[in-house]
């Protein structure tokens, strides 16, 4: 990836998700974005007591629904900000209990298609060369392109 | 797959549940397992206010949760009770959006072995035939046997 | 899905992949296809020596490609003779050793867009009901499509 | 990933394949693993004109069976020479039409455990930066372990 400017920023996201969901979406804190860049985002989220399992370990479908943001900011960020972009599919692989209050995601684009953009995601909490969880996966942009 | 008892039933997972969850679950409701056969098992959601997107779509990661516990509750049926699984990795495919406020997840085990467990899951709302998401993974059961 | 008729027939097809292939195809035989409706196929394959593993299991790779034929071959039936259809992605699993000389694998649509068209797999020997690997997976179909 | 020596050398894994497989293993060259480290390895593959299609694109199952040879090699990279080391799952996600005559697929160990070994793949041809796709899998030991 060579390096455009992101083609929406984190202010204009940020502000875009507390419009919309106020401090609340899933948990996460409501300036959850604090990079991005064309194709890369990182978002950070404060765990909630509720978020955590027996171990005090942040559940599985916590660390997916940080994946899952991950992965649709970075689209948005080879796209424009538009909320209309869905994910199609996300494979999340668990490698290591995820203990901390405070998860972080970073996405990547790998590919962008007029169909289809793809990336990957790292989740860790402490230290990102030990992340608890990888995934990939694919967002369909919506139908507002003309040459595809 | 043959037919033998599961060796948990619904009633003991369901009350398994609420003792370490009480009601409230990522919004599911306490008496969710429906169904439990060995290797099968039907869950219900009552889906919250919150766990809705813009067009009244139930989120993604809401859809992954219903998903991944199915697939979790049905590892338990041909294992027995032990809140040590684990899930290893799943890959959820979204195919429509998610319409409705109950949200249904059938899952269903393909291969049981000392080291994986691997199964399917279906999810749907009113229609069982469209289903608004399908998904794949593993599930690694705890150390307690001897000849893995 | 409902039944309307496929939007190539098995003789079509295999008259096709014959001119483009010849008598083999990653070892597969000329007339592979033996079922097709709209949205499902039914693929055969002549598993060669040189496809086979120690203990004489049909290797991963060749698994794989059984199902990402069958998968591309179901798009085909619910869009047409397009051989410019490509896979975006797949995920299997493997569930048994792959013991036989013959792997069939069944492939059924799940969801018809004009950006994704989205379906599982699922591979055996002897018996469909143990299944040696399934799959699932997404082909991105070309671009003749004005409403996309 | 910290850096001991890998458990087998590049040197005694291409002996070994060439004693298992000869110089043909689904097209492989036989000296096929060029870098080997603890949990990396790169593999190297000459593409025959049998496994083009048309517009000269290497087929999915030959990317696919670069992915899984680099995810086995990798694990055995943090394991030891067994060729028993199963893959459980892979997920593929293609990027880029696969252009060029030589495939390489470098693959990487994220998490070792007893029962499961994970790892993230890229193949490229000419530029490891633009991967013509990337893989996540996982791989489950032998029994040999005591531990588990």
């Amino acid at each position: 990836m060579s390096a455009p400017a992101p083609l929406v920023t984190a202010t204009e996201l940020n502000a875009k998700l507390r419009e919309l969901f106020g401090a609340d979406m899933h948990g996460l804190t409501s300036d959850m974005i604090s990079e991005m860049e064309y194709g890369m985002v990182l978002t950070t989220m404060e765990v909630s007591p509720k978020q955590l399992r027996p171990g005090k370990i942040i559940s599985g479908p916590t660390v997916f629904a940080a994946c899952d943001a991950a992965l649709f900011y970075a689209c948005l960020s080879v796209y424009g900000l538009d909320m209309m972009m869905l994910t199609s599919d996300m494979q999340i692989r668990f490698l290591r209990p995820a203990k901390g209050t405070r998860l972080h995601a970073r996405g990547r684009i790998l590919s962008v298609g007029s169909k289809l953009i793809t990336g990957q995601v790292v989740a860790f909490t402490d230290d990102e060369t030990k992340p608890v969880a990888v995934a990939q996966g694919s967002c369909v942009p919506p139908k507002k392109n003309t040459d595809s």
